[in-house]
């Protein structure tokens, strides 16, 4: 803080300790690299200058946070990071004083930060956010909405070229910051060098004393400071556990979805002819950024719009072409409106979602809005995969459904075969028939393996259920377990129990109840949530001993 | 069409005529009026020089576009519009082969106009948006992509100076249009006068042949032609029907929710302190309009930025404030990624919700989301009441409470009290005990009357439902009807049952099954939707028979 100024000297010892310590971190645990090591310097230049908690700041998309958490108040905890009981990876105003909102979402930095500001001239409001975090609409919203208040705010444009995969957008890629920023009402302040600190705090000094809105245009690096980030700015910008020399996986990395991506792509033009392929910035995951060279004209990575990028994606629709759209599931919430319009226009496409459930990726990262919510939406079809073979045919399907079809990525790899109904007997038994929704057919299976004589159901197409399929599948089962990837509360599960208990029947439903899951290792989530296998099979115990 | 040009004074004569036709049809009817009475000029000059359907064009919020229904194809049937079985009042594909995408939502236009200009240089693809869109995020995502592609795309910005009020936000108040659509890739003309239909005539031959992304800035008038909605702009936004000659209301308009918003402001500041509110351009139903004016610097309409907006408020929330969020529920759908942060950071403030449930407003305007989405959300508490004397206590209620609560603007006025619970015994019977969530508190008390001796139970806090104390209050009652303003797919009404029926119990549950309403009247609505009072007498008297 400003009261304990550093030497130069101290600063660049700093730096240089705090990118060892954040690169031995997520060498032994996996997480972000390249996006924390690019605003080292800024964030110790902040933190030099400015008097937080006083001064307020959000970072964007808080993935980038790293050394403002070693610098304030969470140097001890940063080894605990991501671990059960641990510190978060993101922004928590429940973790620290010095943290102002939480993390994990883009676009949401200069909205809260503006929120701070008002009223408030004594203190400097900060939001940091990155070019990727520019391509979505809530930062436009904020940026005009601030400049016609002219609050004592100061926004951070960290260039540093990649969202995920490389910026899209003409803002970025033609570097017109100044004149867009200008038409709001902002003063823009740059190109200035990220990494040289002394600047960065004298530029600070002087912005501090304007009392009125700063756009500063920082051009930093990502991976600054580590050679295999710098080599491939795409794989380190989130990666698993890696060795800290070579910067090599631990785990040679499998992506055997991407593979069927590509793979199937030119049987998909040979069969429909016009096929695109767009997704709000998730290019890495999903083969789009390879597909992109194959077919240039085709493949649209629309940058983090996911509203943008669904009105876009329906409308190439309409206009007689295949389309898939590829939606992280836990960004599904973000394009909703626009969803909802694509499902009361009955869209013939096909969203496909990967990440849905239960996740270990904290509470803002979870992909569990998919069910309840298309449950809910008319028109709009749900399959949910239980294996890439599955995935595969599934796909095929809903390319020649007419009407909107979404569709989990597969989070197991458990082969189960189509059924026209979209409900697949998966195991005989007659002492319980167990319903599994979601990425929960291994729960299912192990708990048929533990008791016997289990019947284990796989909910293939989950909006609509085919209640009557369903219900033909039980036989003369009269217990019941549900075993949900999601929420309790207006979920699938419910749905079915509301319709099929108009017949004798008794059961449970497993899955998320009213709370946000926590951090830790999937085991541990699951755990703490009520929902490993240990409760799955003591609610199995209880069922039959009703 | 461009086969059949017209003379200008035939033009002249056809602008004239279209006025009078819009203006006694709302008269009539009522519905919007000073939008599509600015746009009459710019609409005639489209269809004279561009050739729909090869060329395409998509309205923002397409309230605007009554002028190109009676051009297009829709003139015959124009008198049906927003009658049951007639046309709609936005655009709509299964209406029109001149329509491209649906309306009623804003900011869809240039990302659904992109996506037909994509790899179609031979047409021109269009999107007319007003100043009052522009305020949404959305249109910046969808210029920021085409400025990359630079594809035949035309973006028309209407600056009429409002959006349901007048339009906030810099880019609009300080006329920067130049140098913002610049700043992403478009030549930008203009301002253009959008009455002087010759000379729009020319720009658009001129336009027509620059294959290239033209943001084209033109100024209209709203309400042109039609001296009283000249005079009260934001009356005429949107009215009930008036008499033809003087614009007064057919019915004198009272709001007792406003009233009772201003009345309370006073009161709410001594008791609290620092009170904001806070609202995406919903400030002329709830009293933010008249509230600005004696608390400038604590009521913000922020524009047409939901996500923005609850960010923006949450954050002040956050700073130590009362905080009342004013977000339409047909809106909600739009910032739920914001609302999902309030909950996970557990934000106390409070969301007002207008417009709550099944509406007449055609199936883009429906407040039918919130129940099965906030049930589902950990930390969200949402409060339903029956009356505004209701309303008026759970507001209290609701800003004691630590987290963000929920509450739908009342659309009934029945009194019945507070209970600690939130379940409200209003009749007492025993045949059947009748559950009303959302604005349904008159059809089941209508139904106890018909009926006689039957519990009617109203459901004031919604989410989460107590549901002990609803079993407590149904006594030894075994039937159960329950009627959710709503869809029933992942509904209260759902969660109910599967929690209350380890019991033996017969129900069933009214509310919108697997579609989206039509339009028509309410009670046509209601009718079509299988949910008006004859249908929940007979599905009471089937579970009295079952």
């Amino acid at each position: 803080m400003s009261v304990n100024r550093k030497t130069a000297a101290r600063l660049v010892a700093e730096a240089a300790s705090m990118r060892e310590v954040i690169i031995e971190k997520m060498s032994s645990d996996g997480g972000h690299v390249g996006s924390p090591l690019a605003v080292i310097e800024v964030i110790q230049a902040l933190v030099d200058v400015f008097d937080f908690p006083k001064d307020k700041i959000v970072f964007d998309g808080a993935h980038q946070m790293h050394a403002y958490k070693l610098l304030t108040d969470r140097a001890e905890a940063f080894a605990t990071m991501d671990h059960r009981g641990g510190i978060g990876e993101y922004a928590d105003i429940h973790e620290s004083p010095y943290d102002f909102y939480i993390g994990g979402r883009i676009g949401i930095s200069v909205s809260a930060a503006l929120g701070y500001a008002v009223n408030h001239p004594e203190y400097k409001s900060i939001a940091l956010l990155g070019d990727g975090s520019m391509t979505a609409g809530q930062p436009f919203e904020a940026l005009n909405h601030a400049g016609a208040l002219a609050p004592n705010l100061l926004v951070i444009y960290n260039d540093n070229d990649y969202a995920v995969t490389e910026t899209v957008g003409y803002l970025h890629t033609r570097n017109t910051q100044r004149e867009f920023s200008e038409s709001l009402g902002f003063e823009y302040v740059g190109v200035v060098d990220g990494h040289d600190t002394q600047k960065l705090i004298e530029l600070f000094e002087d912005i501090k004393q304007r009392k009125r809105p700063v756009f500063l245009h920082v051009k930093t690096v990502k991976g600054k400071g580590y050679e295999p980030a710098l080599r491939d700015p795409v794989t380190f910008h989130w990666l698993d556990p890696f060795d800290l020399a070579t910067g090599e996986l631990k785990k040679k990395p499998v992506n055997k979805f991407r593979d069927l991506i590509l793979k199937k792509a030119p049987q998909l033009v040979e069969k429909h002819g016009e096929v695109y392929y767009v997704s709000p910035a998730a290019a890495r995951s999903t083969g789009l950024k390879e597909l992109k060279k194959i077919y240039p004209d085709h493949v649209f990575d629309t940058g983090i719009n996911e509203q943008h990028c669904v009105t876009f994606s329906a409308a190439l629709a309409l206009n007689g072409n295949k389309v898939i759209c590829f939606v992280p599931a836990t960004f599904f919430p973000r394009a909703l409106d626009q969803i909802i319009d694509a499902c009361m226009l009955r869209v013939p496409m096909v969203f496909v979602l990967p990440g849905s459930g239960i996740s270990r990726q904290g509470q803002t990262l979870q992909g569990i809005y998919t069910l309840p919510i298309l449950n809910a939406i008319p028109n709009a079809e749900l399959y949910h995969p239980a294996s890439l073979a599955e995935f595969d045919r599934l796909l095929d399907r809903a390319l020649e459904h007419d009407g909107p079809v979404f569709i989990h990525k597969p989070g197991e790899d458990i082969e189960t075969g189509i059924t026209e109904s979209g409900v697949v007997k998966v195991r005989e038994g007659g002492k319980l028939s167990v319903i599994s929704i979601g990425n929960t057919l291994g729960k299912a299976l192990r708990l048929a393996d533990a008791l016997g004589d289990v019947q284990v159901l796989h909910i293939q197409k989950v909006k609509p259920v085919d209640l009557e399929a369903l219900e033909r599948s039980m036989g003369d089962n009269s217990r019941m377990l549900i075993l949900e990837d999601g929420f309790v509360r207006s979920g699938i599960g419910q749905h079915i129990v509301a319709n099929l208990l108009h017949r004798p029947i008794s059961y449970e439903i497993l899955g998320i109840r009213d709370r946000f899951p926590s951090i830790g290792t999937l085991d541990e989530v699951f755990e703490d949530i009520g929902f490993d296998d240990a409760a799955v099979l003591a609610a199995a115990r209880q069922l039959l001993n009703a």
